[in-house]
């Protein structure tokens, strides 16, 4: 049993997929991140950094893990699945990951702030950060050319990238003319594994709720 | 023989130190960021991304790894050293290094950009990143208080960290009060694998520099 401490936030998203995936059970915590309940000294424990997701596997001595893309491989590893055939295959499926981690999670994670939240609009940063997230957009799209995922067969490659791609217009940017990685976007969107994965935590109840987060503070 | 394609920035850095702490045989390249080498059609076969670093490896088939925190994970693994003992510990380590990947990375970059290179000065974006940059930092000095690397022994963790942690000044902040931050950032600068690897591509002869560059557009 894993224990999910997640939001609905790209980040978040990419965890609940992979263990929808995976099929492995797992229980939801959702953190109320405008109250700052990432910030108490309880979940510190788990992620230092006060971030979702984290994940504590009850079945490896409450082993925990932070950072989303630890999480993808640690869980990838443990169901033996969604990472590869072999040394070259896991390098590559990382190198992707690593463009996701660094690249487009980070960028339109900006474009997000500067377009959406800042109390000021700043041209200069919308700018920035709009055209450096298209321009990964495009890395993207030029490598799913005559592919149909990202290395090899369906990979948390694929889930992390899709995890942020598919939500491009919440950053206020196009993906016109990017006809492969439109087309990724559908293909993984329609799994059902994703599509589940998709809803959480959404479909948590507000007892649940309750619970997870008096948990937290205890 | 691995082919190194960098510049001195920390994500080059990361490269070049970990092939020193390994001992591993290797020929830089230098790319010219400013004269765009890194997005000519030669070098993008090698990083589809159009960043530094990237690797090739002589001894692989020619297998190419573009991404500082994969190319971390691919030498480590080759060299079976600097990646931990056992497969919580290798995930611990993961997670170090995605933080880094995700957070210190992205973070000080922007704050690079704001506090250094933008055209104009906008106070909220520097504040934003060096802020950010500085609560990184926080929470790497609360992780070394009581260690002396991030995870178990020297890891590449440390080395990621390492890389942009220690060039604190040019993003306009301090590290004033991080104790234990500061003592890890002279423990790992006394290395002399982390001297040697922090000199490159600085060390390259001109010559060498022509060399590499032409073999880029061939």
């Amino acid at each position: 049993m894993i224990d999910l401490y997640t939001a609905a936030t790209p980040n978040g998203w990419k965890a609940s997929i992979v263990l929808e995936e995976l099929g492995l059970d797992y229980e939801v915590h959702r953190l109320d991140l405008m109250g700052g309940e990432q910030k108490q000294p309880a979940y510190l424990a788990i992620n230092p950094n006060g971030r979702i997701p984290a994940i504590v596997d009850r079945d490896n001595e409450g082993f925990a893990v932070f950072e989303s893309g630890a999480i993808l491989v640690y869980l990838a590893e443990k169901a033996g699945a969604l990472y590869g055939e072999d040394a070259n295959e896991r390098s590559e499926i990382l190198q992707w990951l690593m463009f996701q981690m660094g690249g487009v999670g980070p960028m339109m994670g900006q474009a997000n702030v500067f377009f959406r939240y800042a109390p000021e609009k700043i041209p200069y940063a919308i700018e920035r950060y709009q055209k450096e997230s298209r321009r990964l957009l495009e890395v993207l799209d030029r490598r799913l050319q005559g592919r149909d995922y990202l290395v090899g067969d369906y990979s948390i490659a694929d889930i992390a990238n899709w995890s942020w791609a598919h939500t491009y217009e919440w950053s206020g940017i196009t993906i016109d003319g990017l006809d492969a990685l439109s087309a990724w976007i559908e293909r993984v969107r329609e799994r059902p594994a994703v599509r589940r994965g998709r809803e959480v935590p959404a479909r948590v109840k507000k007892e649940d709720i309750a619970k997870a987060g008096s948990k937290l503070v205890e």
